[in-house]
């Protein structure tokens, strides 16, 4: 995956620029929500990459939305409710 | 907060044990989801609160799920959608 956007971490918010490209969810290796407060007024989605890179997602594209919820939903299920 | 669990990273899964208990959100400073794979069975949520604590949360409780799906669907709306 060619380099995209690095985080540039700043005492405020972490991202600068997000990507809205599609990241391949075999090059995932975790997604970190960083909800908005005192330090910046927007959600942030980090994605920490297999290669060790860390870039911003855009938090309001439908697909990291959906990314999220199959991570968590789906691979969430209880095992006994897994099909 | 009391000290619920810390995590203990090892080298294969990074949650030995899970926190059911509820984390009021105003200690919330992040969370990481850490799909499964070849590292670990299970999904992983881990939550960094305010006081610099990183707790493990049980990703197949219903508030874990709420909690995710809050930060990114309330929080996500773009600022137009916002009520």
């Amino acid at each position: 995956l060619p380099p995209i956007n690095r985080v540039h971490f700043n005492n405020h918010c972490r991202c600068l620029h997000v990507e809205s490209r599609l990241i391949p969810p075999n090059s995932l290796k975790s997604i970190k929500l960083v909800p908005k407060g005192s330090h910046c007024p927007e959600i942030e989605v980090i994605a920490g990459l297999v290669s060790g890179e860390s870039i911003c997602l855009n938090p309001h594209s439908s697909w990291v939305k959906k990314l999220v919820s199959f991570v968590l939903n789906e691979q969430g299920k209880a095992p006994k409710d897994q099909a």
